[in-house]
């Protein structure tokens, strides 16, 4: 089983609210439904739910009732964009069928607490792809929190222990520092824990309600030890995803756990 | 706590491929915005579901490889329709977020072996309105099966055991004969068992996957039994769903157990 991430910077336009990028979508879908592999996809959120989650703290929990129109609304909208990608991967004859996180998981303070693995199992076993994604969730000690595309891969990681896990960035891979901002920085092939203590913590300058680059690498070292492989490609150059599904050589950074 | 189905003839035109009937449903949407009581509801899948399932005998479960595009087509489509219910009931203030019947139920034979009614439960527990739909769902026996609305109904009935059922029908109840076609039939205003008996079966003319008039009956009476009141009302006409959340007197036929 191969698992796929779908950054959220990848498939919207994360500094316009509800941007869908739908010929980059278009042509991920495209790219993976070459593989032969099962797939499963999970996609990040992107402006679709971190503008207006950020706006009205979800990330921080139950404060006010006033919250609740916006904790519906965010739900609403990242269901809007589920629907898109998998618009977009039935057109290329990708089976995708949606599995929102809270199907399966329950949370507490904001993490995984229980993951009923046979929903995601009873979709895959007859064929179809599920895609599951970034959402607001019920949480037990907090009201609702976020649910996050990362945390949701790595339940899917533990608990399907797949050959590859493949995250599709708006970068190539993991810089020495931001590439954004750094034109000289470079990237490093092969990420493991000693990479991450010698990187400088960087904030990202978008609204981001489920944590900064460094949170997220934190998650990807724990996904890296329940895979195969794991790696990350640039999601915005065609042909990278293609060729990481293929194990052809490709540029990325590739994640271990040790 | 309140439960209510919006019929799928009431919210889509049967007829017409994913025709979505969108002042009904928002006018509906009005009349439920002004109930005090805690709601859940339940939608048809109306023509975004019923015809393509229908055309690939998608009730009748896995048969070959070629319906399984009709499967996730399907349950795109009836997420497209559960999105515009969702978003009509924000428009009014009401807090509804969607919970597919698989996040909460497992199904063999066509029928719910297991259902965990927490899924829906914690949703209501922070003061959302869960909103349930018909769908195709992986089925143990069967691959997959549709669930009806109507069996989605039964089951939040047993673990709810709601005050009030309210069934929003393209008619004002139930006749002694089809409405549509003999126009001398009386509305029967209280409905039994031996009421069903006396009826003379009578088919629906549009695709149906989830059974008969009289088979949704039988799941009526079945619910009349976990619930202190159960009806059906007319969603065409303007007041009525309104008048019977109020426990005002209203056209309507009761369902009773006995």
């Amino acid at each position: 089983m191969i698992l796929v991430k779908l950054g959220g910077s990848v498939i919207t336009d994360k500094s316009k609210l509800k941007t869908f990028r739908k010929a980059t979508c278009e042509r991920l879908a495209r790219e993976m439904s070459s593989s032969s592999d099962d797939l499963f996809v999970v996609h990040g959120a992107g402006s679709f739910g971190h503008i207006e989650a950020k706006r009205h703290g979800l990330h921080r929990g139950f404060k006010k009732d006033s919250q609740l129109e916006h904790v519906a609304s965010v739900q609403r909208d990242v269901r809007e964009l589920n629907l898109k990608v998998i618009e977009a991967l039935i057109d290329e004859d990708v089976r995708a069928v949606s599995v929102p996180p809270a199907a399966a998981a329950t949370f507490k303070d904001g993490g995984v607490v229980s993951f009923e693995s046979d929903v995601f199992r009873r979709v895959a076993s007859i064929g179809l792809v599920p895609v599951s994604f970034g959402d607001v969730v019920p949480d037990e000690s907090m009201g609702f929190s976020i649910c996050s595309g990362d945390l949701i891969m790595e339940a899917l990681a533990k608990s399907f222990e797949p050959e590859l896990v493949v995250f599709c960035a708006d970068v190539d891979g993991v810089y020495g520092s931001d590439p954004k901002r750094d034109k000289h920085t470079e990237l490093i092939p092969r990420f493991g824990p000693s990479s991450l203590r010698a990187l400088r913590r960087t904030e990202s300058k978008y609204a981001d309600v489920t944590g900064s680059i460094y949170g997220k690498l934190e998650r990807m070292l724990a996904i890296s030890g329940h895979c195969e492989k794991c790696m990350i490609v640039n999601g915005n150059v065609p042909g990278r995803l293609d060729k990481a599904l293929r194990g052809e050589s490709v540029v990325s950074t590739v994640v271990v756990p040790e």
